[in-house]
This record gives C-alpha cells, sequence and structure tokens, in this order.
C-alpha cells in the first residue's frame, strides 16, 4: 500500500494522543542537509519526549501508512535526514531526548538519550577522567542516536572502533510501535540474536533509537605525536605493523597524507605552520597514547629508529611540547578547509583491504587521467583502510568546468574500490545519495536478506523509506 | 509445514547432486554433547568442502522440508549441535571445510575456513609473530565456524572482544541456499544492514557459516601478572579501573577468585603451588600486556602501591619470573578441574553490570541458603561482569542428593540475575538448553523481532530447529 502525506487530520488525532509539547514548528533546516543535495518539501515536526510517546507515533503512523523520517542533529552526509519526494513525512526528531541519564565510571558506561549532544557526552565523560572516544567534525551538534543509526566513524576508529563498538546497549521503538528494553550496560550477553548491531547502522529505517549505553574508556596517560616523512603507501603500512609491534593498541591514530594536501595548505590557508620545509610525497601522523609512566618520546624514537632502518621512513620529527603536537594535528585537521578554498569536483568515502592501498593508488590516478587531468588529495585513516580520495581541478580551472565528468569521476573511483574488494561508502552510510551505488555493488544475497528483514520488522515500508533500499 | 526425516530417497537425491566425499559415516560423537545432556536419534552425516556445496544440500533440504543441524566442533555447552526429538536432520559438518586460505601479517588479517581448529588458527597468527586472541578451554577441537556461530568468548575478552569483535567479514550459506559473500577484510564499511553480526551468535539458525575473515594483533611485546588480595568484590572493581588508569587497554586479563576456590584446590589438587598460605577471601589476579620497552614489573608496583593506599589491596604478590607467572595462572585454570572433583550442583553462566555484581552476591548466598545448606564457588572474568557462580553440596554431601533442588537454584541464581539487569548466558548461547529461559527472561519486543528475522529468514524453518526459539 502507498504511503501517504501526512495532513491536518493526521495532526489533530496526534494531538489528542500526545502532549502539546511534542510539536513544534518546522524550520528550513530540517529540510535540508548539510551539502545542499536534498530538499524536503515539508513535514510534519514531532519531538517526543520518551520511548513511550515515540510508540504512539509509530504506532499511528503505521496504522495510517504515514512515512516517518527520523532526524538526530541533521549532520549526515548522504542524505538520510531529508525526505525528497511526493509524500510529506511526519520527521520524527530526538531533540528532546537529550539527558545524560548515568555516568557510571566504575562501570565506564555511561546511559544517554539519543538526543544527546556528541560534545556534551564528551564533557560528562571527561569530567569523570573517562574518555567517549567517538569524535567527528560536527560534533558539536550530532546527536548520539544519528551516530549510532548511521554508525559513525570519525578520528578514533584505529584504536577504539566505529559507533558499533562503543555501543553495548539499546532502547529502540520498532516500526510498528513496540519499544525494545535493550539498554543493557553488560559486556557479554550471548542471549539471542544480535538487534543491537542490526539497529546500529540501519540509518532510521528499522527503527527509532531512544537511548543508548555507551562504553567510556581511560583516558591515556602520556601522548605524543610524530610526523614522519614514509617512502610509499606500501612503507605507510609497514610502518603502522612496526609501530603496532611497539606499543600494540597505544597507537592511537596514523593518518597518511599527500603533497597535494602540503600544496593546497599553503595556498589556502598561508599563515599555517607546515612540518617539512620540501612537501614530502607522503607522509604520516602517528599518535601514540600510552601509560603511566610511559616514556612516548622515548617510544616514538624507537619506531622512528627501526622504521629508518628498515627504509620505510626516510625523515621525521618527534614533537617536543603540546604546542608542537597541536601545530601537526593543526596540519591534519586543517586539509578538509584547504580542500573547500580549492573545491572538490567529487569526494570519495571509500575503504579497501589495507594491503590493497598501493595498488588502488597506482590504478585511480592514471584510470582518472584518462577522463581529464585532475589534482588528487588523497589523505585520511589509512591504519582504518578509510581513504579520502578527493578529485580537484588543476590550478586555473573551476569545478563547474567539470561538472559533466563528476559521474565518471565517481564510477572511476567506484569501480576500482569495488574491484579491489573495498567499501564505497566507508563511514557515511548509503542514505538516499548511495543507493543506485549499493545496488551496483553489493552481494546479490545481501541486498535479498536486507529486503527480507525490513519487510519483516517494517511491513508497510513507513520508517525512512528511500534510504539504503529503494521503496 | 512440519518438518520431515532424512529418508533413504533423500540421500539417493543428494548423492546425485554431491560428490562421494560428501557423504560420512555418522559416530556417537555427532549426536551426544559434552554434558550428556542431549541425545540424537540419528541423522545423515554431510560435509560439503564448499560453500556452492552447502547450497546444493540447504536448497534440497528447503524444498523437502529437512531438518539441519550445524556441526562444528561438537563443543559447545547448550545443546546447539545436537537435535533431540522426532525428526532425524542432515548434520552438517564443516570438517572438511578446514582450509586456512590467507595469513596477512600486513593487513593483522587471516582468512580461513569454517572448519579451522582455533589450535590451527592460533599456531598460524603466531607463525607471522601475531595473536588472534579468542581462547578457550576447547580450542583443540573447537572449530572457528562453531566459535563464531555462537559468539565464543574466554579468556581474552576484556581486552580483545568476544568472538564478534574479532571477525571482519563471513561467508554464509543462507537457510534458502544462496551464498552471501561477505568475505571483507575490511574496517570501516557502511553500506547496509549489519548482518554479519546479525549471523554471529545466532546458532547455526539463520544460515551455515561456511568462511571468516579474522582480525589478528601484535603480540604484547612485555607481560606481567600479580595476585593481589582485595578487600570485597567492590574492591576488586575500583582496583580495575585504577589498574586502567595507569595502563588503560594494557589490562589483558582480570579474574576474581573466591577463597572456596582455593579450599577445592587445597582439596582436589594438593601438589598445586598455591600462592598465599591462608585462603584470602577476595584476590584478583591481574594481567598486563605492555609495548616493547615497558617495564611491566613497575607498572604492577605502581598499581599496587595506589591500590594499597586506597584501601583496596591489602597483600600481593608479582610474578618475578615466567615459571611464577605460569604458577599464578595455574591456580585460574585449575579450578575448573577442582571443581569437577568436588561436584557441582548447578553451574550458571551469568554475566551482571560491573557495579551490581557486589549486590548479586551479597543477594544470592543468603537466597540460596533458604533452599538448602551450599558451598558456593565464585569466580570467573569479572572485568567483563562474567561469573562463574557454582553451587556445591558441603562436605560429606553429595550432588545426587540436592538433584530435586537443582531446577529452584537456577531458578534463584537467574531471577536475581535478571533483577540486577543481569544475563542468564553470558557466553554460552542459547542452545537447546535455555529457550525456556529466554522465554522468561527476553524482552518481549526482542523475542518477536527475533521470531520475525527467523521467519524472513528461514521461512520453514529448517535451520537448527528448536534452537534459540522454539518451533
Amino acid at each position: 500500500m502507498p504511503l501517504v502525506s501526512v495532513s491536518d487530520r493526521h495532526r489533530d488525532d496526534l494531538a489528542e494522543r500526545l502532549p502539546a509539547a511534542v510539536f513544534r514548528d518546522i524550520t528550513p533546516a530540517y529540510l535540508e542537509e548539510p551539502r545542499g543535495r536534498y530538499k524536503g518539501e515539508g513535514g510534519l515536526l514531532l519531538a517526543p519526549s520518551s520511548a513511550a510517546e515515540v510508540s504512539t507515533i509509530l504506532r499511528y503512523a503505521n496504522a495510517e501508512k504515514l512515512a516517518v523520517v527520523p532526524y538526530g542533529g541533521g549532520t549526515g552526509l548522504v542524505g538520510g535526514q531529508v525526505a525528497e519526494g511526493g509524500t510529506i513525512p511526519i520527521i520524527l526528531s530526538s531533540e528532546r531526548m537529550t539527558a545524560i541519564r548515568e555516568v557510571l565510571p566504575n562501570e565506564n558506561v555511561m546511559v544517554v538519550e539519543a538526543g544527546a549532544i556528541l560534545q556534551d557526552i564528551h564533557t560528562a565523560a571527561e569530567a569523570v577522567d573517562r574518555l567517549f572516544p567517538l569524535s567527528l567534525a560536527a560534533k558539536g551538534s550530532a546527536r548520539i542516536g544519528g551516530n549510532l543509526a548511521t554508525n559513525a566513524g570519525g578520528l578514533n576508529v584505529l584504536r577504539y572502533g566505529n559507533a558499533r563498538r562503543l555501543c553495548l546497549g539499546l532502547e529502540v521503538v520498532l516500526p510498528t510501535g513496540e519499544v525494545w528494553h535493550g539498554l543493557t550496560r553488560l559486556r557479554k550477553d550471548n542471549t539471542g540474536y544480535d538487534l543491537r548491531d542490526l539497529m546500529i547502522g540501519s540509518e532510521g529505517t528499522l527503527g527509532f533509537i531512544t537511548a543508548a549505553a555507551l562504553e567510556l574508556f581511560a583516558q591515556p596517560a602520556e601522548q605524543g605525536t610524530a610526523f614522519l616523512v614514509v617512502e610509499s603507501p606500501v612503507a605507510a603500512l609497514q610502518l603502522l605493523q612496526l609501530a603496532r609491534d611497539h606499543v600494540g593498541e597505544g597507537v592511537s591514530a596514523f593518518e597518511i597524507i599527500h603533497r597535494q594536501s602540503f600544496d593546497f595548505l599553503s595556498e589556502a590557508l598561508p599563515q599555517l605552520r607546515l612540518p617539512f620545509t620540501a612537501h614530502p610525497e607522503w607522509s604520516v601522523l602517528l599518535d601514540l597514547g600510552l601509560g603511566r609512566g610511559s616514556d612516548t618520546t622515548a617510544a616514538l624514537e624507537a619506531i622512528f629508529l627501526d622504521a629508518t632502518e628498515a627504509g620505510l621512513v626516510r625523515d621525521g620529527l618527534i614533537a617536543r611540547s603540546e604546542a608542537q603536537r597541536s601545530d601537526f594535528w593543526a596540519v591534519r585537521e586543517n586539509i578538509p578547509a584547504a580542500n573547500r578554498h580549492i573545491g572538490a569536483i567529487s569526494s570519495h568515502d571509500i575503504s579497501l583491504p589495507l594491503g590493497a592501498i598501493p595498488e588502488f593508488i597506482e590504478r585511480a590516478g592514471p584510470a582518472l587521467a584518462k577522463i581529464a587531468t585532475y589534482r588528487i588529495n588523497c589523505f585520511g585513516h589509512v591504519g582504518d583502510g578509510n581513504l579520502h580520495y578527493n578529485v580537484f581541478p588543476v590550478a586555473g580551472r573551476s569545478r563547474a568546468e567539470h561538472e559533466s565528468e563528476r559521474a565518471d569521476i565517481k564510477r572511476t573511483v567506484h569501480d576500482i574500490t569495488h574491484a579491489l574488494g573495498g567499501s564505497v561508502s566507508a563511514e557515511h552510510g548509503i542514505g538516499r545519495l548511495k543507493v543506485e551505488d549499493l545496488e551496483r555493488y553489493a552481494d546479490p544475497t545481501k541486498l535479498l536478506a536486507m529486503r527480507a528483514i525490513k519487510s519483516a520488522l517494517d511491513p508497510d515500508g513507513i520508517m525512512n523509506p528511500g534510504v539504503i533500499l529503494r521503496t
């Protein structure tokens, strides 16, 4: 049965069932996404304050065949938070469920509502000398429910894993309105199917997350950072294993940076302090976080020495102060700003088996050169196999001149990624943007199983229709 | 439609579709489980050598409505590997899919077939100076497919997670015969629903795992062990956080041991060297694994000093040699043998929120004392909240005398566990043994969602019928 647009009658019906505070005036922000690719045409904005109210809304929506678009902080990059097309949906926002319910430092656990802002979760963890490691650029406005629904990644995945690995339990309202009380704080629980991980990463298509139990960690006592010039991407990957042979999980971050990043930074942000006079072809930013009494400088020196002897590293700097650590990290953190200044034609959020990264880099550049001449900025979380592989016009040309090549660029990058066993969405998800990519690249049996699960849990397809799976 | 028993006609049909080597003679081992609780009445033993052959078998079984019982190493403790009851099943064994296909130390990845023995995986990892951390008593015969199907736990969960967290990708044949080629080596991949984690822990009821990509780790360079006498279970948990403040993820194991364990060890294994002359009420075995150049003794001394000043620890020993480390660990590793010597009335594989462990211990003892007088041996992976809480007769009485109390004992322990937010199956799973427990304790919405998913992926209910969900 096709879904119907939400009407005044629906609004009146819901007003009889819900407190007035649930009804909020919609603003344009709810109908846009950060990159402006999707535009919503309206909606009934509902901001419930509890799982019980969410349940009331979803039971009603299910009975009336209304589309429901879950809304967290609105920071997703694949259009998962904005409906486009004819049917006007309920926009179901977590903005009134923002409580940090419990902080349990003795358990390394925090229990939060879905609307809690990621930055507020960080602050609450730090207040008890703990770390919640999920960290990403949008942390000041992203809400944890959205982070979990999209299995967010970010800077600390190498050491602590993505959102999935940081979640112990969930409270979720299913599309049919039943509430799953799965807010466990357990580390081990083998009692049936793993609904938690099924919900995480389902981008609001299988249910609405209302609360979560999160895992906290000890703050690393001693931190240190080195900027190392590596011989090649292969050498970078060997360096990662060498560093782990020294300090194991003490490797907190391992980011690769291509010369193009330095060139763009010089051009876009000339005041920024860069570590090397000559821009190295490939370099790595290596962060260690070790236990109390550890000497991070000595550990970095030992790694540097071994790596130099092994012919992996040809130059390098170890930060001698917190100020220098900040300077090193400022280089990495300002690359996206420099990229925006230059203006990418096409950006790609891909991941690869670690061993396939060098071959990807060798193949992708020449393949793109057959389309036109570009500048390529390749950088990112190489320790996770996650590259930002962004394509720019050469100096003097504009992205607009390459508009007609975008689809071809994307297809070229994604085809090579897929051929090498990689993923065309490492951390951003599918949303509405990559539905066709999923159909093109996903294993047919996976698609079949996903459709069967979607139908089983959301028989009328009301939850975030058009996201992940085509309606 | 009810399932039918496998017959000579089915065997003949399958013989036309499969090589002769797939057909194996069944032995009694396939119809028993380690504790002798379940007895199978027969079956057609099939040992395919590839996912394609598994697919042929499941397509046929699905068309003919034959029950299929997946079989790995046969070491599960909840009867998941043995069908009981009228219908004679196909027993689908992974024993001919034992290849270690790829070992990739530069990626910290190993790709194995489902029938690979856990110990062989350890050996292959060690050969390239890596660690595959999943470790359990049955590692010499357990097969990785079964470990993944049951989300096995064991000794190293505190640091490295359970089987779920050590798996990057899977190849699985669905009950309807389609092969999901999900053998990715990716660390980050947000392309749709998390089928991997849905299959892991589903105990063979949603598909048959044929291969897996596993994550490897660096071997910790420096290891050290301390045996510390703690004031109470609360103090033990505070000690864990204190140790993590010192060395973070460097805490490799954190096992609690009650005085009863030492008493049983003295009685059952009088030749065993025990660390303390007087048996302490509560003690903790703390293991550190740190990076190269680290001084584990200094780290343990610093932890001991801080913990003593904080009033958590009253006595302790730090192993001064590898031989002493082995002696310390021999105490922990011999507790199950001592327990078997004494003879438990009832054993429980429970987990609790860390903060609820002291209350559990305070409540469970007196509650059981209302049934009869027992000796309780409480020990285990307290860092994960996972306790082995085992109930024994007092000296001079036999377990047989308490047979009629077993159900009451189990119910008492499980009710208190559940009331405190715990799990009645921390690591062994549900199998056939705990189906009633699941029905009693699981969230109703979780059961509803699980049944919907089972029907969606296995519409005729052929895969491991009676496991997890009642048929």
